[in-house]
């Protein structure tokens, strides 16, 4: 057989009970899902209805767009816009009945003139990643009428994939102090990592991202999550190479013996960063193959001079349970969300759902 | 005003302008176009109908799915797919009249069981890059009734974009004796930066592509092309923030004295590298303004201390005429095409046409 399409695999089974996993570690908390880039580009229509049958309700989004969506496949779930209101969303917002992140004093001076009948928006503070969020002065200078506009209070951890950093326990005293000016408001302050970080970091709401996607972002923690993506490519030509012979754009890898290689139909416009080059692996059953020279946009080479049973039209695993978006990501010198970002958004691998 | 969305402006007088500049370089090849990857990210859709305005009727990708995208705006056009036939698209190159490009002997043996009327593929060899391509041997297994089949003879240059490198010289001897051995076609050898090594290199066609997008990928030449994609980001917030706080996840980036930060509403699910991170910059008026701690998914933080007249509501530029994707390239340590392949695949930027 003769096949040049690479293919992904999106198990929803496995991303219902990473969901499920996690909401049993935060079980007195509501179990939003983060579902922002395009549900971190495995697509919103498709992994929203899927958390839905499990339960989840409380959806977060970056972007008004990005809400609409959401909205087209959850008619009654609450969806909140992290980066808010504005000029350029107002409409999104009133016609999706979207809940808007308050971020900034100009921010809520403008949903005051713009209030949605039935919404009450989150009030974003500012902790201590020094991101968006309203910082202290802001947050004083509202007039208890004011206060009583907003239904959460939310910050964000810059430090939660290291549970002893002392930037946990700087940002848990900054929200609690800060939360007794607002004492009526529920609170949200963790996403996936902060879940793990104990029933004090997980308020009325946590905040389920990457976790849930099956990704672990604390190296030091053993990975509970099941792999959600998998990717495989197919192998176009195996062919032999003499010693001394130059392999790949810039010729920059020249071989030091005769050796088969592989050429495989997959590249950087299929997700896979550039910076793989030198360092990637692709599998075939239990066999580590090496990426040699640079990856190109629709193909990569490697060495399969050692390398049992691969032919030609045959599938190489690009990630698969053994080697997954953040063992590509370390690979590559970044981590497994970019990976994900990249792989899901290339709009050119043919995607298969298990269900 | 109030922003959270960026703006991606894809000029296509610049694309169709670049294109006639090549096409002034290569006055006796045909100018195919290179619309692969979903025309460099920018939209086959968008590119295919600009460019066939100014008389392009060639055009190559890599998959057939893409090819099927070609065909729905280009119905008399020649298409070629890059990476051939196979048994997951031999319905998309019947249905769609697409030409193949065939590279291994096992697929030919495809072809001739699977031929399509009125089509007639291209044969691609290997020269030195040693990705896809017939080896000489396979092609002296070719009989003369074989050969026949072939309307165009293909390689691809590894080091186009450095002008003196030996491998140049290597590529186009090797090509011209395998050319001996099939005297009838018609050939092509060169894309965008073969263009310019001059005429030998030029041959019957040409396939223009990263220059045509408006990269330059040889850093010695002069980029005479003009920049085809300009991607603007919203200013969220404005904040002051004391000598001694951290900025961004992993409190990676320490302040060492009072300074005013800008929250900017794009990251790297909006194609932004990581990898940017202590080296990246954005730009307002002619102000270089440096990215500081990590970039996060929806959001980077800059620092504005000195910056004039910067307010919350507006664009800072991510990439514009002074700095192109070439430019963030070579600061997120890859190339142009990565990041062009990025941003325009993010899929949630505001995208403005420009004819």
């Amino acid at each position: 057989m003769i096949y040049s399409q690479s293919v992904l695999l999106i198990d929803l089974n496995a991303l219902k009970e990473n969901y499920l996993f996690l909401k049993q570690t935060a079980p007195n908390s509501i179990c939003a899902a983060v579902v922002k880039n395009n549900a971190y580009g495995l697509g919103i229509e498709r992994v929203v209805p899927a958390l839905r049958e499990v339960g989840c309700n409380d959806f977060f989004v970056a972007l008004a767009v990005e809400g609409e969506r959401v909205r087209s496949v959850a008619p009654q779930a609450n969806i909140y816009v992290l980066q808010g209101i504005g000029d350029d969303s107002v409409k999104l917002f009133q016609d999706n009945k979207l809940i808007p992140v308050i971020s900034t004093p100009a921010m809520f001076k403008f949903w005051m003139k713009n209030k949605i009948d039935g919404i009450k928006p989150v009030l974003n503070i500012e902790t201590g990643l020094n991101r968006l969020g309203f910082r202290k002065k802001d947050v004083m200078a509202l007039t208890e009428d004011e206060k009583k506009e907003f239904s959460y209070l939310l910050s964000h951890l810059a430090c939660a994939d290291e549970p002893y950093h002392f930037m946990n326990r700087h940002q848990i005293k900054e929200f609690d102090e800060m939360k007794k000016m607002l004492p009526n408001l529920k609170s949200t302050l963790s996403a996936s990592d902060g879940v793990f970080l104990g029933e004090n970091f997980q308020k009325d709401m946590v905040r389920l991202g990457a976790a849930m996607y099956g990704l672990n972002t604390a190296p030091d923690r053993q990975n509970k999550m099941k792999a959600v993506v998998h990717l495989k490519a197919p192998v176009l030509q195996i062919a032999n190479v003499s010693d001394g012979e130059y392999i790949g754009y810039g010729a920059s890898y020249k071989t030091k013996k005769e050796m088969k290689i592989a050429i495989v139909s997959i590249g950087y416009a299929d997700g896979l960063p550039r910076s793989l080059m030198g360092r990637g692996r692709v599998f075939f059953l239990d066999q580590e193959i090496r990426l040699i020279g640079r990856l190109s946009m629709d193909n990569l080479m490697c060495d399969v001079t050692d390398v049992k049973g691969l032919k030609e039209g045959m599938f190489v695993d690009v990630l698969n349970n053994h080697y997954t978006a953040d063992d590509m990501g370390a690979d590559a010198g970044t981590i497994g969300y970019e990976i994900l970002n990249g792989v899901c958004k290339s709009g050119r691998v043919q995607i298969i759902e298990k269900k």
